[in-house]
């Protein structure tokens, strides 16, 4: 069992579920035989979607569960009490060693919770950062911590540069990730109290290639692999760049759409275009990490389809080879008697 | 001299000066009679440009700064040690009420440090937020503070939502603008220490009309027309904004330049693109005005062309017009036992 990665997948978040969910596990077990899937959810829902493929069923076990958490429900609430939903009870699957990994496309915020009361944080580990992959002109950039606890302390900060580093280089296979920290300038005097405080500190850090502040003016050209920043900062750019990204294609397209001739003109560039903004969307990237976590959970867009399904779950097979969540425990401990 | 709008203008300021920065001058004076420029600067470069132009010799007058600041200067001893600078001096102008207005291209950092130093704020003014106007779907909206001076308090942000407000309305001419205070969701309780303290008081301020919370996704929208946030914060949100729109729009291009095909739809479809692009073009829209000081002093872009340039000077006018220094003074008198 120990080549196999093995993921439990919440068979009923997100906005397609469990059509897209299950057929995306499908696809994930059809191209890879080193993968388990634990299908979590209601069984009658699952199984009839699973009797539209053929699979190797040694590959997915449905779990059953008999609740499920709506994508606006307030989070903490929803964990504390739906013990029998799809997303505590695959997180449990985690939290109890019979799976290496948690896939879900179901509420953000109840997987920010549930990630760290139900699956736990890696003793030693301050706060689990939100690592969503971010677009670039070069590629992606993670950008972390886009999670729901603001107001981050330096030595939190410096923690979230050490997680990101090692998922870009281990799981992305990036060499040598370039660490920046977001800031208003280039020179180290400037920032606010919390940025001036921890850029010293990431200087000292020799496990990490950090390359010092980054404007977020240069985030889309891809000037860095990891993006520091404290959480209210780091939903402000995730949210702006999807936001500035959505209105600025569809205005592209009304324009395109404004006269005849430029209508043909669409016509004729369309497909060009197309292959450039499908570059350009977060979406084709897969999931987005929840990191420090014993185990990982992967949160994917709530609309996602099965390819971004299949991404994600494929994404963990990386995190359980590396062992990551070992290599953290080790960089923590290592880095404790120091900043602690 | 009592309707005329008295602009100093900082003649060697910015990538194109002085020739553009004169150009814009001549072609305010050309507009409106209503206006006088003082053009600040080197006598003989000045005096060579305006030879080139015909225009009323009343409107414009010359006045002499034998330094200049350089674009990368270090802001804080460029201020201090070149008292014979065009900035330094136009500044004073509005100091000695000689004008009412200061407009430059030059160095932004210089700019924030001698408006508060040089020109000074109103009495009352805790800091002066620098707010730029950004495209939106719509058409702009204000965002404030852009500053260097991050880490605001509450009380401050509030007052930048009033002087935001207060410049929407009567310079700007928009209606009982929205206000929204950026975060990270749109619940009250949601959001940064700073955010939740804020809030309340801004729901009470019967002055403005606050919509609540706005989060950065929505800005692009064009969901509200003043956008209250902490310095840190709008230097991210318009470095963002100015750095992923360039991206996408060359990402496009490069698209379209990608087949031949493509390149002659892009041909057809130029025009059209062209229009709409323009419109989410930051540089169409003049200057950043500093708000809160003895007099108004406005920014533009570096690369500033005549046309920016002149609606910089003319936006002056209604902030003559509508007394907006006055009326800040009103405001902050009326506000000051509950909230200093």
């Amino acid at each position: 069992m120990s080549d196999i990665t093995r993921v439990a997948l919440d068979a009923m978040g997100g906005d397609n579920a469990p059509s897209m969910i299950v057929q995306g596990a499908i696809d994930a077990v059809n191209e890879r035989d080193d993968i388990k899937v634990f299908l979590v959810g209601k069984l009658d829902a699952i199984n009839n979607e699973l009797s539209k493929y053929t699979f190797n069923k040694e590959q997915i076990e449905v779990v059953e569960a008999t609740e499920e958490i709506e994508m606006a429900e307030p989070p903490v609430n929803a964990i504390k009490k739906k013990k029998d939903s799809s997303m505590v009870v695959g997180m449990k699957l985690v939290k109890d060693k019979k799976a290496d990994a948690f896939v879900t496309a179901g509420n953000s915020g109840a997987v920010l919770v549930g990630g760290q009361t139900v699956v736990g944080r890696i003793k030693g580990i301050k706060r689990a950062p939100f690592a969503p992959l971010i677009p670039t002109r070069t590629g992606v950039s993670l950008l972390l911590d886009c999670g729901a606890n603001v107001d981050a302390r330096p030595d939190q900060l410096v923690q979230f540069a050490r997680l990101g580093a090692m998922y870009m280089e281990q799981v992305v296979g990036i060499k040598n990730p370039k660490v920046g920290i977001v800031n208003i300038g280039a020179e180290e005097e400037k920032g606010n109290a919390l940025v001036k405080e921890t850029f010293p500190l990431l200087k000292e850090c020799t496990d990490i290639n950090f390359i010092g502040s980054v404007e977020s003016r240069e985030i889309p050209e891809g000037v860095c692999d990891v993006i520091v920043c404290e959480a209210f900062v780091g939903n402000v750019i995730l949210k702006l760049y999807e936001g500035l990204a959505g209105t600025l294609i569809s205005v592209i397209k009304e324009g395109l759409m404004s006269t005849t001739k430029s209508k043909i003109g669409a016509l004729l560039a369309k497909p060009a275009l197309k292959k450039t903004l499908k570059s350009f969307d977060a979406s084709t990237y897969g999931g987005a990490p929840l990191l420090g976590l014993e185990g990982l959970v992967v949160k994917t867009h709530g609309n996602a389809s099965n390819i971004e399904v299949k991404n994600s779950i494929i994404q963990c097979i990386a995190f359980k080879e590396q062992d990551i969540a070992n290599k953290v425990r080790e960089s923590i401990a290592n880095d404790s008697p120091k900043n602690d």
